[in-house]
């Protein structure tokens, strides 16, 4: 095609002006390709059988849960350990690069991780008896574990808590947009969730990243628990809302603001916006009062 | 990596404890990845020539849909199969396995289903039409078909309202959550959706198990037609509301309660909360007489 | 199986009947899948490195540049060509196929599509600038690139409103669909949006046809940018609104008509339904003064 | 990488200049990855179960022959249309292509090809036999047929033979070097072989083109069954050798000239050199006559 | 395709009456494909970071040797089920089948195996410095291990080895026949080869079931270790050749017969025919005596 | 598996002893798969169209070719840095590594090669004419590149031969035994041979490092042109024959030692072993003189 040597030299040119490039040779970022394969690795170890990798027999589960547990901790060790240089150089830009010592909080890191693992499989049975309990469409628990996008966005968030928590850059978030483009649930890795959490549909859901969340809590399809402030100087105070114990919040209500505390047992009718606190033990809908809040199929 | 034989060791030891796990040679349930591809192929054997699968012509045509049905059948028989032993191990856990019978109704249901997919035909053929008269931004029926993710939707809930209406378990919710994570179109294989049904942009919306949806009816993104009460003891009840003939419901509304009738002809406005009927021919919005109800692109 | 020769039999006249397919030999359309594997590759363009294709170095650059080019001009001449001729088949069904023409044409813009790459990489700087200062959770550039579905949607839309504008049929509207479906963002290639545009969270946005955005405007989850007439006979008037410079968009809010203007500078409350002009500089929202509008994680 | 863009242009002079290159749209070939998964389908076909393809079960036998037999005759009715018009084209450059012919013949050479399938199974059957007969390390006929070379190429040469009979181009000797390069064995599909063949270990094995077997032969690696005269002008004479009916040929063996016959029930022994008949019931063999001929592990 | 469902017929009847199928479901067979596999994961761990699997480095050796040998040991002990069960079926044809028992002996024999890694190393370790030494061409032993297919044919012989040795069907001649069809060199699982043992370049190498090799031997191409006798009822006697330590055979020899001994420290001059013992350094040659034996690249 | 955790410690205990290991990090050797990725690359560039790669037409030519070249070259200069670095070490273990200087000689070497390819272009035309002309069976040009393993063997070959001659290292040696596995014809990469070369069958063949070949030589299978001496220092010395021009060697002939001369226009029977000097237009051959040499199919 005529012309094209001129594009790609001009092309060649805007990289070389703008630097919006990421060379693999001198300051690598975790590969998002790599991290969704650790997620469906995870996610298989967490509920084995279930999902689509090795076929799975009483026989074989010692053999291919240790071949699992040293593929995804070599894996992740090599995306942690790239985080961890690229938080290094953030905070530090002129700074040596003290890559051996990445290395070696990498596989700090790591190990930590898996040794919570049976812990985060309790937790994520206590998810999954929520959803089967708060969907009268569920016939069986194999059906939410097949078919419920809410439980896959709270495993996902619980493993990505966990890197959050210890402060690896990127990751995180990685792991909760990779969760988000499939289910269409966003839940910041900042988010603090109880157990037994349960979000149903679940499309458009958006938890930030200072929310704090109780045991016992259901959200419906587009629920919001956001921030009034959006000023980058306030990006380390608490933002967005607690949300206690019990409660439950159908779809569309939007909850706003880091003081505002919904307190225990509380039921927020769909479409409700709310940027103040609520008592415990309320109810509040818009609308009439013999409307019942609440939705489902 | 020191350490990690204990993590693996404790790993499995929490395996045994909860047994939440599914070994394949037990009680094997449906494959995810193989619906998706199930899914795929069905898609082309309605649309043939759409997808990406092998190429086709005039002249492979009878070749292609003969090996097709064949690939097709085959696939759909084995998940059926395990769909249907898994439902009859849920009613009867310590019964005993009638595993040739369960092979025979596989075989039945299969044939069943192929045998409406000439029909299924004809109903998606009114479902194009629909959205591209619904749609003033639509240039051609192939733009339908090639990118409006309501047809995708339309076309695997009738496909998945089979399995449902003949009480397979599993693989219905499975396929409607494939195409939720695609379009963010969440359609319980419960519901009953009329002919010439169009949604537009789509993502949000939420249609419960016991809907009933008429004819010519059109919803935009973010409708949610749910449930009043959420209790698990009713959940053999209507709980989802009627949606008679030629009814349009903009985007954002609401409407809950397996009483609550919209009559045939109406048009809800956007972000419109609805807990009780409505009457033929109306007309309801939020906000000030002199807002026209109505968003497109 | 017994019985399915027939039920192939059935199929067979079911297409022969309504005519529903697209045999690749008469006049064929461009391949999702193609124009996926083009979308990836326009963005490995556009942010070099950041991918998942093959590992970058600054000695490599240039050859893999020259290399993507070469391949991405060549993938998407293949498909303009097939929709230029779609097209010319649209508007005059029975005419003779004027095929080396549509090659030529597709060359052509291909060509051109090509020269204004560097300028579309001077604008996507500044959507990433503009998500970095819009976000207080944004914790770096990289961050941002990395896991941010706004940015990915605001890419490839700027992507596909170079072919809406040179009137290229189903190809701009295919690359909104991939993009819609992975980001829960619906954006028509046929609008018109400014520098420095931020999404945040995303999903179940939806900006119709003929919106025209200005620069540094920000929206959230779940904003329509809507029409009031839904007639296909109106399908060339301007029917989606104006949003000018400055202006954020709270979620849910939903904004409709062609001859709606919100000025510069304004700040539109979550949930808010508006059907009319706004002045420049208002702030709009539902309920009580004190409410603050505007949410976030 | 300078300079490269100079090199590209050469190399395009040096297509256009001696037009070594086969452009698809022009006078498209048989391709050998297609042919390649054909020969793998046809051996799936031949002897189900024992290769890699899809798992099969008595349930399935019938669903997954039809869907086989479907897919073969689809892909090998396109290749087979392609080397048809490249035979019209060899013999007659300038002739208009009558491309609707060449489809029929294909149809017709597919259907015709597939009714001979079970006739092959029997020939393979009798194969199977005389190699577990033949070799006294087989262990049992699932060995001979999981890991006997020598059945493979015997295997491919009866399918290639019959398109060589009906004098398809290209197609029969792509398929014989498809098996020679895995096998060592280097049948000429022209060459005529009877029942109960069989070839041990195989490595070096030639047999030309107008060679004639009978039955129950068995040869060992390097026998060479050659022609004496390699001018190309006596291409369409007999140049190969005759075997009859229960002759053993040793390692090494070379056998030439069209004229040559090796009379029934002969052994041949070890690196023998013959160029004229051989009585029936000889044994030929170098060296002094206290050797006996034939090796075997 | 007219008349192909009656073909399909017909093939599904050659099917039912001469049985030549291998149902997955009844007595599975082992997979080539999986063996395949199994080797090429063997071969990585026993020449780590050689081959193309995951890259390798100091830190991540300990994970990637655990995940490989427990993916492989898994692989491993399925293959070997299968091949036991068939064993037994072999033998006893109308038995019960004890799976249980076949489950523990795999077990146990692939435990045995995985113990011998460290020795075959060793061994492994030998042939590669017998290669470098014997041949002038070799650089260095990287390149031996890079390009020398005699050294893969070795490898591989010594892993089917080990399982010939323990009485596995099947599986070691589908591993010699995988290696025999990638280097030409067939070496049967059963011949005895003493340590620092080269086969140079090596097409059509055989070297029989009963063969008994010692240490320091070399082989070049087309050398055949064969029987002499070819009766099926003496395939338990020793019917292939010994050849002694520090012994070369040049191109093309063959020597037959299970009371053959090559005596130690003798050279078998290239295309030689021996069906006799030789005494110790001995020097055999074809030709005249001035006639150097010999042939090298 | 019990045990299997001391297994894998005995094992990496032997990597740590023995130091059998290529670990990435510290001084990586050429990968075998991308440089048979890269011969399949070269293939399509040197015979466009009659490969698997994407299809071609006349008005993509341009951007496939500079796209394959492209990826050719970058391919390439990262295998050929390997190689040479690997070089550098070999000959001066302790010494400090130049990488950037190993960086630039790769790119100089591999602008070298491709600037070589239209002359490598007519050097294979002229191979596909002999071959087509030694062989009466070949019925077209077509026929030859499709199916002939000697016409693919010296096309390595001369590919090969460029970086042996440029003296880089394990690279040749690596194609050189690609091709040999494929064909069963093993030329070493520091082999000179002329034009119009022609190898027929081929399994078997070897031709040594120091061979000199000159124009319109034809070989059989199982030729050999060995050394007669296998000493490693005198690994320097021409240590295999020279074949001067217009000779053919018919199968399994043997020509050794470095001072043997085939003279020009002479025939070599089948089976015969020559280690001197033949003067011109000789034929030689085995056993009476009637028998005329030659074989073919």
């Amino acid at each position: 095609m005529p012309g094209l040597d001129k594009i790609i030299e001009e092309l060649l040119e805007s990289y070389r002006q703008d630097g919006l490039i990421n060379p693999a040779g001198e300051a690598n970022l975790p590969s998002k390709k790599s991290i969704n394969g650790i997620l469906r690795e995870l996610t298989e170890l967490a509920m084995p059988g279930f999902g689509e990798m090795d076929p799975l027999d009483h026989d074989n589960l010692a053999l291919i849960t240790a071949e699992r547990v040293n593929r995804a901790a070599r894996n992740l060790e090599r995306e942690v350990e790239k985080s961890v240089a690229f938080g290094v150089r953030l905070e530090n830009p002129r700074g040596t690069k003290p890559l051996r010592r990445c290395r070696a909080a990498a596989e700090l890191l790591v190990r930590d991780f898996f040794s919570g693992l049976p812990e985060l499989r309790r937790m994520l049975a206590l998810d999954i008896k929520a959803a089967f309990k708060g969907d009268p469409a569920a016939k069986s628990m194999e059906e939410v574990i097949l078919s419920y996008p809410g439980l896959e966005a709270i495993l996902v968030h619980r493993l990505a808590r966990f890197f959050w928590h210890r402060k690896v850059p990127l990751i995180p978030r990685m792991m909760s947009e990779i969760v988000h483009s499939k289910t269409g649930i966003d839940i910041h890795p900042g988010a603090e969730i109880g157990g037994s959490f349960f979000i149903d549909h679940g499309t458009g859901v958006v938890i930030g990243e200072t929310t704090v969340i109780g045991s016992n809590v259901k959200l419906y399809q587009g629920v919001t628990l956001g921030a009034l402030s959006v000023k980058k100087e306030e990006a380390n105070r608490k933002r967005h809302p607690t949300i206690e114990d019990d409660v439950t919040i159908y779809s569309g209500a939007t909850i706003l603001g880091g003081a505002t505390v919904i307190g225990r047992g509380s039921i927020i009718g769909g479409n409700v916006w709310i940027t103040s606190s609520i008592p415990p033990n309320s109810t509040v809908y818009v609308g009439s009062a013999d409307q019942i809040m609440g939705q489902r199929h």
